[in-house]
């Protein structure tokens, strides 16, 4: 499943076709075709001229696991690196039926409609094992699909959690020297997912609505104090007035979490994505954060961390990975690990056996 | 620092003398002397026997960074291994100022009376960068220090704090099989200390004072969700009003949460360490924790999945130190890392370039 859904894409960036309506049979004829190598400087060259075709090639190229891809794809990222930068990036999650899209939607149009250029991209590492990705079906964002100044791309759908951001990271560079001014990076409130979005964006949204007085159920723990600003969507009609009261459960919550490192007291905020109602008051909120936190230098020394954060997360993951992909690892983990699990051997013993006999 | 404070703790081992007793020129001769090697029989004879010396000493072992140290105290883990496990095992965490240490003791006091047998260890990553441990100085539990039916033993001080948890995680399995029931694992309230504990421990106590409405501040993100029961201390005197206040804020808060996977509701208790008061209700809260996940099986798999989590965590704490301890990287990370802090180079290239020069 994982496999098609990137040649999926890739066939949505040759062809020009959006992937929901993309065939099986174009699918598998292009999985057979084989394509003219493009030079990297092509690459480059089209993603600096803002060709969302070449962005798009350049992003399966990032997303890809063969090793002539991944190569051709660091020296991309590397090129396009000193004309990345230049943006506002943005991670938006939120309860199930939030009305995540929507907001994505309205949002999105409404900064289109100011000259802004947007990406949207996404970490949903679940994909892969439940078979649907939350941007697979973009028929969920017609509008933005069919802005052109907006871009969108579905999860990358391969390997780890690690993996998955990793590339999404990388992706980030790519639209921002292709000229998009504002990057989305959605996620779909699970908890890991959320912790590596807040690793790569300057604001962190999370989207909640007003529920039955357990609105935080549904979100896992700790996604709430990583959050720049709480956003109670579908506050319309008969809503409203729930609405506020939960801002100000919410409030009162928020007052009881230690400040932020940024010095940005995280603003609880009402909407209507259907409506348009508050949006821009949204948008006013996080250019507010973007201009205090520029001011005191947070923004700046934020991205200079989490650039730090990725090249450790990079190696730590690549270490990992080569261990455990090791047949001779492979063969004897499960059994280590069933001991471990019944008492019969510390795990300390067992983690020295496998490194003994990787090291061999 | 770190290192004359390891060398403490062996000299409290041999010598049967508290550290914050021992001279420097004790501590150097100490440092100077050869011991003759104990046989790994040896060690565990006496810790099955509940020989408190032997204990202390196979700690010391564990807590060792030489190599030869290192080997015998795999052994010695791996024959405890089947007789630990019969115990209860708390993490203790508590808002600076909460009596932490009277605390401990009250309670600590309480169920040796009951005929229990008490080990309080402690996790302190930051000992060896402050230069003060938590429990380095005993005589702020004077009763649990003099009492035969108690073992305290100062955290670990070396290394990063994956193997400070890890050395911690080690020496319950000694404690248990030296016949300890009841373990407390103790830390700062800093924020990694408390995951590393919570993975390692069945019940996770938070302790706190009711302040002036702001009391979460000084609690580090996360480690309220953690707790499997709030304990608001010093509720005495004048005390008392403020102390119910703060607990019906508290329980608005826990309400928000997520229901936890033990199926276990926490609550929040008032005590007073130091008069007494409340101690036995919070005992009696852990029994029936105790009671409840015996009954539904998360007792029980909880720890499985622990001793997994810690396999895991061995083996990738052993491949970052190889890694980063390797002489060729070290030579080049700080100037790569610069780089990347400057985006001068991506952190993926950075990564790929340190990764590059490990395997060769």
């Amino acid at each position: 499943m994982a496999e098609k859904k990137k040649d999926k894409s890739a066939l949505y960036v040759r062809k020009g076709v959006k992937p929901s309506s993309a065939g099986d049979d174009a699918v598998k004829r292009f999985q057979k075709a084989k394509r003219p190598k493009v030079p990297v400087s092509e690459y480059v060259k089209g993603i600096l001229a803002g060709d969302m075709g070449m962005l798009s090639q350049a992003i399966t190229l990032v997303e890809s696991s063969l090793p002539e891809h991944k190569e051709d794809a660091v020296k991309i990222v590397e090129q396009c690196l000193e004309h990345s930068g230049n943006s506002i990036r943005i991670g938006i999650t939120g309860v199930p039926g939030a009305g995540k899209s929507t907001f994505i939607e309205s949002l999105g149009s409404y900064l289109t409609k100011q000259g802004r250029k947007l990406a949207v991209l996404a970490i949903d590492a679940s994909s892969h094992k439940t078979g649907g990705s939350i941007l697979g079906d973009k028929t969920r964002m017609e509008n933005l699909a069919a802005d052109p100044n907006a871009y969108i791309r579905p999860s990358p759908s391969a390997g780890s959690l690690g993996g998955v951001a990793r590339k999404t990271r990388e992706t980030i560079i790519l639209c921002e020297a292709a000229g998009y001014d504002t990057v989305f990076v959605e996620t779909v409130g699970v908890g890991q997912s959320e912790i590596a979005a807040h690793s790569m964006v300057d604001f962190f949204l999370l989207l909640m609505i007003a529920g039955a007085g357990d609105e935080l159920q549904g979100i896992k723990r700790g996604i709430m104090e990583m959050a720049d600003a709480l956003i109670i969507n579908k506050a319309d009609g008969t809503n409203m007035r729930r609405a506020e009261r939960a801002k100000s459960i919410y409030e009162n919550t928020l007052n009881l979490f230690p400040p932020k490192e940024s010095g940005w007291t995280p603003k609880i905020l009402t909407c209507s994505a259907i409506k348009g109602y508050g949006i821009e008051r949204v948008w006013n909120n996080i250019m507010e954060y973007k201009d205090n936190t520029t001011e005191n230098n947070y923004f700046a020394d934020n991205r200079s961390s989490q650039a730090i954060y990725w090249m450790y997360e990079t190696i730590n993951e690549d270490l990992r990975n080569n261990f455990y992909k090791d047949p001779a690892i492979c063969e004897k983990l499960s059994s280590l690990e069933q001991k471990v699990k019944e008492g019969k051997i510390s795990p300390f013993k067992a983690a020295g056996e496998l490194l003994d006999q990787y090291i061999k």
